[in-house]
């Protein structure tokens, strides 16, 4: 298979639909990125990268990070993790409050938002979030191997003053006793580990260790292999929100999506791919990523179901 | 890797654990089945057959019907059927109603009991039950391999009497006019299909096309690898009701079972494995049979996730 | 205050707003009806009684229906049927089958459709149908003092073969263990209740007993004061459904709407009303009939709220 | 009837069960409350006052401030105030947060806290919480004649610190548009509201307009009759959260219950009552309370449904 050719193919596939999809608008800082814009790297177990179309200009990860915070999370208190975060597929929106209110302030998985607020609690875990939002952005360039990678304060600061509906979730959730720092101080965390700028280089390299039974291209072990197994199924059953069950189906790879039009999918074993394209379907994923890695996936025949 | 290694070892992983779980007894003829049964059977794409156990005892496959099903209603109406009923996780027990009246009558998914009637329906379509039910059985002896396959009349009897919360289901769905047929037809159709009997053997061979890209082992034709991979994905986010995100996370193949005990898992590109264990863990699912997937996938290393 | 000069205001209340609404449809034979009809009667405590429009037009009376069976039921078995059923409003359309599940199979109360079937269920207590309706319409002849009262066997039918949502909820009940006859019967008993046609003068003349401490114009005793103080705060609180606190609002009267356009109202102490229009609002009220009694408890000052 | 043997027969169906029930925990500063305390008063539009007990001992009235608050609202911006909110029986518990996702950030009614915090959120409209506090307290001096009555600075405080579900629902309902000042703000009005101390006889002459026709035993108007109507109906259907079927079918009365174990009563064109009895039932009602306004309504034959 020459990757060049299945690039080719995934960009005649996606040209005529550049700029569909609505660019979220809830972040104000978001609103104003140019919907027609369009990346993808992969990066393959062996090191070698391939690029297409805007892949080196930076976008907001916003939720993809929820995969690198977990990661770092288990790392700090392992299994145990799983007493306050579920790990089932929620079948309802990013931001829903009502599964909290029937399960007792446990989220279902680490990916929606209320989840991944509870994963950045871990991590905060009685330090300043300036001290924890250090130690993300510093495994953030370890894994993506590039020290210029850094957080954009104007969209940390503009999800700060929107993000009501987040507040509504950790304020709820510290009222079952799920949340232990204070709300202001899990949320500082959440919102800036959104605001991460990547580009499809810097966030498929950052994946690869998904995709590499938990090392880097360089062989250095970010986790075990058991462990990325574990999260690939995660991101397999609850990365696209309600749409998990739909990129399964069309896309066959463990993927998660954030609002900010980036989606990191993963073929285990091959390589780890990024992708963005700021406008977003009705489920609140990018519209033209999908429909690229669905593409990708079908031209490779890396699906993991056959 | 010897497979005969591989499951000896997940016979020392389950030995001890026979007869854990709790058989289902809302279905009078299925609460007389011994506990302690455990049988296993692993079909590999090259035809090689491997048994443990009580492999060639039949038991009722109950929910792992729906996966044939599907495929035959997949067959007849193709993807239309995606009108009818959905492909996302539901979040919510196998028997849940609440998900239908949010979202008019439409299933989640077609492994939920809901889904399932609705696919019942479609092979329904004007025809009697009778006739539906001897294509159902004429397709699965082909696929099986095996002509002596057959309905345990006793049980679909029986269900049929205690099936009221079935029934509840067809006749919502009814008054949103996604059920098609007399609403007692169609749970004829479902509840005989529920009572297949088979063996691990048997459903092992049965459900080979999903890990051979669509063929049997003969070589013959079932559906296209593209149809077999989507089914695998379903039965990845979809096929365990709301442990799917547990099962996914533990065992790492896509996978489907049935208040029976039974397990039907594929491992795309190398085997299906059926296994049969009658107790069940909380959320209705085979817990000694779980629990010897997940040791043979960790012997294995078929994980589809890396 | 001079009741035909009452019942003159309400006319130039609603006179302009005749035929609004939609009439059912669910329900064929309920469809054919005129929705530009309207009647009204009053029935005073002292015997008194005054007429409007088509007030000696007998409509079906479908939902009111359920007030008439709750005071049998309550005679037969007493405050045990609260074992059953509950008595809070449910914050849910009529035939919402969510709450079921969520509060195992025991309805919010005995007016929406799944309690009514199950105080059905409590009258048929293992007889047939047959009897259970007889003694029904003997009671209804009774309190109405008009023994040429009669189920309208064409509704009956026309329910039966469409109440699929109703099969729902009874056969959703039975699985709970909270329908003790076989579904049909209980639901043969509810459809035809439904069908039982009343003029407005009839169906005052029945309610009376509610607004006259239990007791009929004649004196005789129906129920203790205190049962018809109990029914009447049921009707306040739930006899309109998802609308119950807006006709507790606007009117200010113990009510039960039907989805023929009738309602019942009582004002304790004084007078029952029975209004009738066919066409109704979103939430399946008579919307000129709503219009009427909020007219009428204005202009006679009897609302039981000051 | 005299007023003294009524009480004393109230007296003799409560002693019984005085500190009955549990002291609500969740606000430190009420859970030294003793839970033997008992007081009643009851004041008549005569001006008539009766009393028991411990009716002179000051209370944190809690929820019982959402009657007050809603009519100084309806007050300020008159029945617009039904775009924000409805006025329904919700169904669920008093700090629910599900009802709020499925109906886009529009509480049930004013009673529910997320319904009281929009409507303090209406009367705070741009104004500091101090001057918007200062107009409630003078509200309450002035309708209860005592100009003693205050805030409980320490109650209010304790409820601050810990009110994190109320800061849920105020942040859920801000992302929804429905809260228009800032979170804070409003809920400190909130909070400070729910810390008024009253004791029984301020209670019950505070809520007498209800009683009286929107006017106070001066013959002073608070509000229209019209309006006192409609409160009373929203305290007879969601008074009590969702308890609020059964304390009309137990008492049938209009009331409103508050955790601190008071609840205010309106007998219209009679009397205004006030319990207080710190011990909750399950539903977080005032269990002796409940039982002594029962006695009370029979005894009296006050229910207004006959």
């Amino acid at each position: 298979m020459d990757m060049k050719d299945v690039l080719d193919g995934v960009w005649s596939d996606v040209s005529a639909h550049l700029g569909e999809g609505k660019v979220a608008d809830y972040i104000p800082a978001l609103a104003k990125v140019d919907p027609s814009k369009f990346g993808m790297a992969v990066m393959t177990v062996d090191g070698e990268l391939f690029t297409m179309g805007d892949a080196e200009e930076p976008f907001s990860i916003q939720s993809v990070s929820k995969v690198f915070t977990l990661t770092l999370a288990l790392g700090r208190v392992g299994e145990a993790i799983w007493k306050r975060v579920g790990r089932e597929p929620s079948g309802t929106p990013f931001n829903s409050i009502v599964q909290l209110e029937h399960e007792h302030g446990i989220p279902r998985n680490p990916f929606i938002n209320a989840g991944a607020i509870v994963v950045a609690d871990t991590l905060l875990s009685g330090h300043e979030p300036r001290e924890t939002l250090g130690e993300i952005l510093s495994f953030m360039r370890h894994i993506a191997g590039d020290d210029s990678l850094t957080i954009d304060r104007e969209v940390a600061r503009s999800e700060q003053q929107t993000g009501f509906r987040n507040a509504a979730l950790a304020n709820y959730m510290f009222s079952f006793s799920n949340i232990h720092n204070p709300v202001e101080k899990t949320l500082g965390v959440y919102f800036h580990q959104c605001a991460l700028a990547l580009n499809c280089v810097q966030l498929a390299t950052a994946g690869l260790f998904l995709a590499n039974r938990g090392r880097l291209v360089s062989g250095h072990t970010v986790v075990s292999s058991e462990r990325a197994r574990r999260i690939n199924a995660l991101m397999l059953t609850c990365g696209h929100y309600d749409a998990s069950g739909d990129f399964a189906f069309r896309v066959g790879l463990p993927g998660k999506s954030g609002v900010g039009g980036g989606i990191l999918a993963i073929a285990p074993g091959k390589a780890a791919m990024a992708v963005w394209s700021p406008g977003l379907n009705a489920n609140g994923n990018s519209a033209t990523g999908t429909r690229a890695l669905e593409s990708f996936a079908r031209r490779t025949g890396w699906s993991i179901f056959g």
